[in-house]
């Protein structure tokens, strides 16, 4: 009840710790609240912290900022798990004795009670350390206290070796703790930074003759890999519903032999643990997974949605996992007055939602043990919140290394609350960011608590379902753009590959962001041997973005001034690696405009010569000036990427 | 598990219901939050809340904000005492069932399985209600699938009536509950609203033969209640330490005579439960109480400061209470390198804590007892914060009328601490506020949220400890503008009485707002004969403070437009009451400009006549245009304070 230090305000912190922040190793957690004790004591905090596994708690001292009452200090994550940390305050008499001394020796006082009274204070510090600190303590206090070295133990007092030792062994009375249960979930690095490519293994046949199947996805490996891109997400590959099947540009009745939408999962052949017999065997994918990461460290997502085609084999099974209409027909999953008859969704209201649960858990883990270490979940909003707390705490438990990407577009607070279930990465906002004002404020928001702290986004310039209105009709110029701001703003971005890299631009007539003839409801061919100035821009981009720790965080990001508003600058910096991004918004005409260099940002006093190395183009600047100039034409590149090194 | 409604971010809430909010009868608590279900549901939230004493939960509706997934609804405190709130949520099966019903209707559909859904869902709720909702419900049910009704099934469920029932009756299903233990402690009106008098009752001598007494004060009662102050503040009461007394300006040692600070408690005469003899005796304070309140409606506030002179009798009696230094004289209460020799500070840290705490409790209790039911606490954050918590929660468990105002001139979030453990009142940076623009932020500080809901300023433009440079020398101008508007800004406000009436406005030569020749450490004698302008105003000022309800409150202030930097306008509005200030910052000029008529806040579209009553002046206005002309001679009258009445 003496508690004398007043602790709140605690950052990072969610929902009073009831989830978990997150970060991979090597990042850092900058600790802040508000704290002070009563009246004109001295308080001192201390950030402590700890991986689950370690016996002891490691100690930062917190220190005060300008604004009065406010403290910090920051801590390093190093190895995967669980971190925990919480902020320990005390009232340091010893301290608060020392301030006081110092003024009144200025005064003129005399100070032998004083010294009497800071030796007694010592004695009780050494009484909360071990030996060696303790006889050190004790020494010292009987130094101040022996007559004879008066006034030189007033002289002692006052020096910077006393004041370090009061500091560093402070006298531990009246602590308080503020544990809320605090928790940092370290995952590995690829939580973080990774590059995806989306393809549909029906198209990956190198020919028009046949779709394609798993071998041929096999064959596009070394071109994948050499693109750079180290995640392949396939949408689900289980076998699709015949019934109600949809045929081409999403008709209501499929025509004889069209392949219907692969997200309407389950036929004759199986469910959600079973292959589509189209692709291949459980076997192939298995080779596939297994190749994939072997022979070109590419990771396979698989596609988890958790929905029913008519005839997937659990609608006999479990009926009580569905809507059952009282007509006797099964519920469909509907929009009204739009109804979709090739899926059935599931019912998480289900009185049976125990065996539901654990039957969707074992397709996780079935999968994981086949090799599968990424999930890309399909409208994740569309299905019990505590079901995906669950979920992803228990495959996680199974494999720690499981990354779960949540597909959800929907509200603010809706995709919020998933990443604070557990989502590892979350689709975002970024196609919908139109101009630079949107993109930064967008980018800062995300890089600002709580975004920063649980939802990691992943930029996606294009999927299956969304070809946006900027990208219809055009060339180069503007899937180069998109593109490049995806790869540098997000570490984690994606594309739905092989229609973004060979330009497929024909919206549909819906007026909706969607392509005309989507690939979902079709066999769609590639010239794969092809490769354009987009193979080669992508090519670039993920070469610099593997070579460069700055472009591997999304959190360092400080967008930077330009006098031409459709040139947009923004630098990047992890320790000595430092990008420089200068962006022509504009697609289609040259801008130019000066850029200014942000010395400050540099760690630079005073202007030095800056060495910048484009990472596309290969050619060197020498900038010195505060203001630097620049031409970008969108036709041949819609971006400076810019390796800064500073004289 | 199944939890459906996620609901967060609810306000008003302390440290996640760690500490009450505060109201009096008749406020409003505006409960909002952020809350959605999962996928496509139709959720509805109610705010549920009770009395302590009551048996049942009283439910308003919530509703949707603009802002996507935030939801609000108000409730009003009618009874003393304390409530409880919570917000409950829900899925809303009917409502999501009736809305894509309307839908398909419009689409053409077939709507026969529909109506036999809608009947089912409904007798799913009627299982939720009393007999005769039940009843109404199933039957409803009934009507929808008798199938000679069809299709007037189906226009029976598009009406209004329809909407209503399933409104009003909704389905509870899967039903979130969000309650922290949200508890609002309503306490009686002059929590919120009244005027403070200060006076040293050492003063209240009609002459200055003799310094004055209990009995002195009680015949100045007529002319505090005549100018119409509710609050009569008298510094501390108790016996004036001897040993080591201060004299005349702080001065260390006192002449012999001199009457010491009354903050230097305790004696040979007694400590805290015992009344200084120059004053008069326990029974005449007791009559000055009972005169107050009966004759007067005035309260008497007793000092409450836990501090020692180092005569007071705990010294000898508990010498653990206090800090002994090593050569055994007692620790004062110091401010290196200064030390206040008439001062002991109480040890908050002593190991008798509990029997300690116990006496001070003891302290505030006894004077309950005699009568006394309003504290003003000195230098609380100079004392433990658990201790106050504490010390306020048995306090008004033995009587809820005791009011506790913090004299804490501190850092933002000490004052806002003190305030969260339960102090009914605060003194504020009222004082410190010295231009319009700094005005403004801090009145809309203070009523937006934490503050509004646990923080109650008091504005005193001065104390015996604060005479503000404004004020310094200055006349009429200055000190009406000053209490102008501390008396119209805040709903609870006060004056170091005499003071500032006969305008004593000699400065300290510290440099610091202090007075020359303070109050404190002398007998002042006043000539209470005499009524001047300030009387005057005071006077005008607590009778329209009286009279109208909008300035019975500090929350219901809105700031508008005029064009001239020198004068503030402001509106402050209670219902039908409608308060229109209009001030001149300028002590010394007369300012003239015009003022924006804020038709929107008096709840007007189009421009009509308003009637401008001055309260000060009794003159009468005519307002109509957008504008208004206003000149305010300093001199004169520092303010408009008109009373609108709409035409």
């Amino acid at each position: 009840m003496r508690q004398r230090v007043i602790i709140h305000s605690v950052t990072p912190e969610i929902e009073g710790g009831r989830y978990y922040i997150k970060r991979v190793p090597g990042e850092w957690i900058h600790v802040a609240c508000t704290a002070f004790g009563d009246g004109h004591d001295y308080i001192r905090l201390a950030l402590r912290y700890k991986h689950f596994d370690d016996k002891d708690w490691a100690t930062i001292n917190m220190t005060e900022g300008t604004e009065p009452d406010s403290w910090s200090a920051d801590f390093q994550v190093t190895k995967e798990g669980f971190y925990k940390y919480e902020v320990e305050g005390w009232v340091d008499q010893l301290l608060h004795w020392h301030e006081g001394f110092k003024k009144k020796v200025a005064d003129g006082q005399h100070m032998n009670v004083e010294l009497e009274i800071g030796a007694s204070l010592l004695q009780k510090a050494a009484k909360g350390y071990d030996k060696k600190v303790a006889a050190k303590l004790n020494k010292l206090a009987k130094s101040l206290t022996d007559s004879k070295r008066y006034p030189a133990a007033v002289r002692e007092v006052l020096t910077e070796a006393f004041a370090k030792t009061i500091y560093d062994y402070p006298l531990l009375q009246f602590v308080t703790t503020y544990d809320q249960n605090l928790r940092v979930r370290v995952g590995r690095n690829k939580e973080l930074f990774s590059a995806w490519y989306e393809l549909f293994p029906r198209a990956a046949s190198p020919s028009d003759k046949r779709p394609g199947t798993f071998k041929d996805v096999e064959k596009l490996l070394p071109r994948i890999a050499e693109m750079g891109f180290d995640v392949l997400y396939m949408p689900p590959v289980h076998p699709v519903g015949e019934l109600n099947r949809k045929g081409k540009n999403n008709n209501v009745t499929a025509e004889k032999g069209e392949p219907g939408s692969p997200w309407a999962i389950g036929s004759k052949h199986g469910g959600h643990k079973a292959i589509n017999p189209e692709l291949g065997t459980l076997a192939d994918y298995k080779r596939l997974i297994k190749k994939a990461k072997k022979d070109h460290d590419i990771e396979i997502a698989l596609d988890l949605a958790y929905q029913c085609a008519p005839d997937h084999p659990w609608i006999k099974e479990h009926p009580s996992w569905f809507v059952w209409r009282p007509d006797g027909t099964i519920a469909y999953a509907e929009n009204p007055p739009k109804k979709y008859q090739d899926i059935v969704p599931i019912n998480f209201e289900s009185d049976d939602w125990e065996n539901l649960w654990d039957a969707l858990l074992d397709i996780v883990l079935f999968w994981n043990k086949q090799g599968v270490k990424i999930f890309r979940v399909d409208n994740p909003h569309t299905k019990a919140f505590r079901f995906w707390e669950w979920l992803i705490a228990k495959a996680q438990e199974q494999d720690p290394d499981i990354i779960f990407l949540a597909e959800a577009f929907t509200r603010p607070a809706v995709m919020l609350e998933l990443a604070k279930l557990g989502y590892t990465q979350s689709y975002s906002y970024f196609v919908w960011r139109k101009n630079p004002q949107e993109m930064r404020k967008y980018v800062e928001e995300l890089s600002s608590s709580p975004l920063r702290d649980v939802m990691r986004p992943n930029f996606w310039p294009n999927t299956p379902d969304i070809l946006p209105h900027e990208l219809m009709g055009e060339g180069y110029g503007m899937f180069m753009l998109r593109l490049a701001l995806a790869a540098t703003l997000s570490s984690n971005y994606g594309l739905y590959g092989p229609a973004y890299e060979f330009m497929e631009n024909e919206g549909a007539d819906t007026g909706k962001d969607e392509y005309h003839n989507s690939e979902k409801y079709e066999v769609r061919h590639y010239d794969w041997k092809r490769r354009n100035r987009l193979t080669d821009f992508m090519t670039r981009l993920n070469k610099a973005r593997k070579a460069h720790p700055a472009l591997q965080t999304t959190y360092n990001v400080t967008f930077t001034e330009t006098n031409n508003p459709a040139l947009q600058s923004y630098v990047k910096i992890s320790g000595k690696s430092i990008i420089w991004c200068v962006v022509n918004w504009d697609g289609h005409r040259t801008q130019e405009g000066h850029v200014q260099t942000p010395w400050e940002s540099f760690g630079l006093k005073t202007p030095t010569t800056l060495r910048c190395k484009d990472l596309l183009t290969g050619e060197t600047y020498y900038w010195k000036q505060d203001w630097n100039w620049v031409s970008l034409d969108p036709d041949r590149w819609p971006m400076h990427l810019l390796e800064i090194t500073i004289a």
